[in-house]
């Protein structure tokens, strides 16, 4: 295999930009971006998030068996890099952005316009990000989107012109 | 849970337009178009593909033990309707398109400026749709890309205003 022709064809492949957060029973908080993220179902609606498997995110959203998918909205630049750092969290806020408890206790982004709580269902330890595979059971917007939706996300490529993860 | 929340969210995450492709032993050919796709880890290079479990198109690629995901390019969204057709296969021919065998035996298509042929790791039988993971093992692409390679793959919104698989 060329390694360069596999990673120019996997860079084609498009992605939002997500901060995937998670809270476990020790009130130990993950809030992480994310951009490997697919849904892999209707019924149930399950998603694949890829998720470093050596990250703090990864521990905590294991020992909590749920987490949530914050999705980003054009012009949260700041936010995607914001959450690239260590986490670290205040009062009422992580990074810096103010967060409240979904019904699974995972925290949503004040600042996100939409956000998905997932029940965890299974962990594919493969790779050097691991499966994380996830039922929807709770979502939340801020507003109604005018447009299509996968228009309304930041996208990988509004990060700037030479920032992939992927390839 | 509202139904309408989850569906609108659910449908911010963006997705490229991909053919895939597998061939098995007694010849049998699959090539349909599918949207939800991930990459999942750098070392080993996996992605994470939905797909519809009752297709022929699934049947197919666990019999085979290989897929390959065709990319589709800007335009050509008369490719991309094709294959959520039946498979026809021809002589060199599947659906009216040409291809040869890649290294695994996947059918991998004339019209498409990247292929990636994968080795079948995993397949989690969760949803109406399993997840099928799969190990990058050979790629080919027509010619160099210029610019981002992920401007250059056909995307879902570019399929119509209101054609969307996911929600």
């Amino acid at each position: 295999m060329d390694a360069d022709t596999k990673k120019m064809a996997l860079r084609m492949i498009p992605y939002g930009i997500y901060v995937l957060t998670a809270k476990d029973s020790d009130g130990g908080i993950a809030a992480a971006t994310v951009n490997w993220v697919t849904q892999t179902s209707f019924d149930p609606p399950l998603v694949a998030v890829g998720v470093k498997a050596d990250s703090g995110a990864y521990a905590i959203l294991k020992k909590s068996g749920h987490f949530a998918l914050n999705f980003l909205g054009k012009g949260q630049q700041g936010q995607a890099f914001a959450f690239f750092k260590p986490t670290e969290a205040g009062d009422g806020t992580v990074n810096g952005e103010a967060y409240r408890d979904g019904s699974t206790g995972s925290p949503i982004l004040q600042c996100a316009p939409a956000c998905v709580e997932f029940a965890l269902a299974e962990i594919v330890e493969r790779g050097d990000h691991h499966i994380v595979i996830g039922e929807a059971v709770d979502a939340h917007a801020a507003s109604p989107i005018e447009g299509r939706p996968d228009d309304a996300i930041l996208h990988m490529r509004e990060l700037g012109d030479n920032v992939f993860y992927g390839g």
